[in-house]
């Protein structure tokens, strides 16, 4: 199996046992998770903005790609461009009720990745980003859309940085606490948290059901038995 | 209504119609919010890690005070120490099928903080923080746990954020769609995303239910219904 190889920039050095180290695991929770945080440096400070993102582990940057977007006039995208910058993924999986406060933590999937931002400025690439972008999202939409403008395409800047320098760490279960806790009968346990999706909503525009890669996103984001997908909270 | 100020590096330059300019409204989402992304300059590029946070509306900083806290042998709390930091606290809450490429987005809330941490040496002024911290996961919580020990204590950094310089975006809803993708009669809409939690999962040293705070926590992160709450999928 392929090794992550943090460099030590990447190399965990506190919960080591957290440490995920095998690259197709890393692929497989960027594959599960929503949403991306880009931290650039802005001058004297850092700036950490939430994204979207799409990956292709058969991408051109050694370890696979991970693409962004964003409009041509975001700011974040010229501090980005051939910078070094850091994408944080984590979904969070649990709160962690131990029996001190000491002990108290929370469950959780993370991806840490450092490289310098490539600008994509070669069609094929860009379409090839945009369209991960899209199906990272709802699997298999971007075939069902109709082909970007060149107004749309000249607006959209895309950013591919290599998931070569990673790091994975991963949290489950209930908390490690002191035995004299344990002893004294104090309850510990975690609470499991999950994102779930409901029914699409159409929009005041739409006529006819929503369509296949929509509602099969949804129902494979219901709750485990597909219950809760067949319900619309809001 | 207290407004948010921002300073040039808060101020929203894309999307303004989606910046949320009252504190409050600030105040209320941090405490709906679960998880933050805290954002340092290590060197020549940023590190974002994911982390908990807790809040004190009437700390000691201008704005109210955002609370963080790690183990003092954590690299990124001596990053952190002192300088410039970025906070960002995103919930996702929705993904948006727009009827073209270029009209996908996602629905969040998100909040952006910047502002020089400043390590809490204060007894205390810590207490309160941690006390926040452990709170904000499950309120209530801290008035339930023994007292940490000075061996805890000494273990444990704690960081304050002034909340002063902060932005807010929202989004919700459909897609903004092109008119001519409309009238193809092309289907719009979006798919809602929620967290959830089910039952409190006692360790295997638990005796007993879990304590009231725990299963209330659960419950309020529950579905709408409560009926998610009652079912333990994991």
């Amino acid at each position: 199996m392929d090794s992550l190889s943090p460099t030590p920039r990447t190399t965990i050095t506190r919960g080591r046992n957290r440490a995920v180290s095998e690259r197709t695991r890393l692929h497989a929770f960027l594959q599960d998770a929503l949403l991306a945080h880009l931290g650039v440096v802005a001058g004297d400070h850092p700036v950490v903005l939430p994204t979207a993102f799409g990956v292709d582990v058969d991408g051109p940057d050694s370890g696979g790609t991970l693409y962004l977007h964003g409009s041509v006039a975001a700011g974040w995208l010229a501090k980005a461009r051939e910078q070094e910058v850091c994408v944080t993924i984590t979904e969070l999986d649990g709160l962690v009720a131990g029996r001190s406060a000491f002990h108290h933590s929370m469950n959780y999937r993370s991806a840490v990745i450092i490289g310098r931002a490539r600008p994509v400025d070669d069609p094929a690439e860009r379409e090839r980003g945009l369209a991960a972008i899209i199906d990272h999202m709802i699997p298999g939409r971007w075939a069902t859309l109709r082909p970007s403008t060149r107004k749309e395409l000249a607006a959209t800047a895309v950013l591919a940085v290599p998931l070569a320098e990673a790091s994975m760490k991963e949290r489950s279960g209930g908390p490690v606490d002191e035995p004299e806790d344990i002893a004294a009968g104090v309850w510990g346990g975690h609470i499991p948290l999950m994102r779930v999706a409901v029914a699409p909503v159409p929009d005041e525009d739409s006529r006819g059901p929503a369509p296949a890669d929509v509602t099969e996103r949804a129902a494979a984001l219901g709750s485990e038995d597909g219950a809760l997908a067949a319900q619309s909270h809001r």
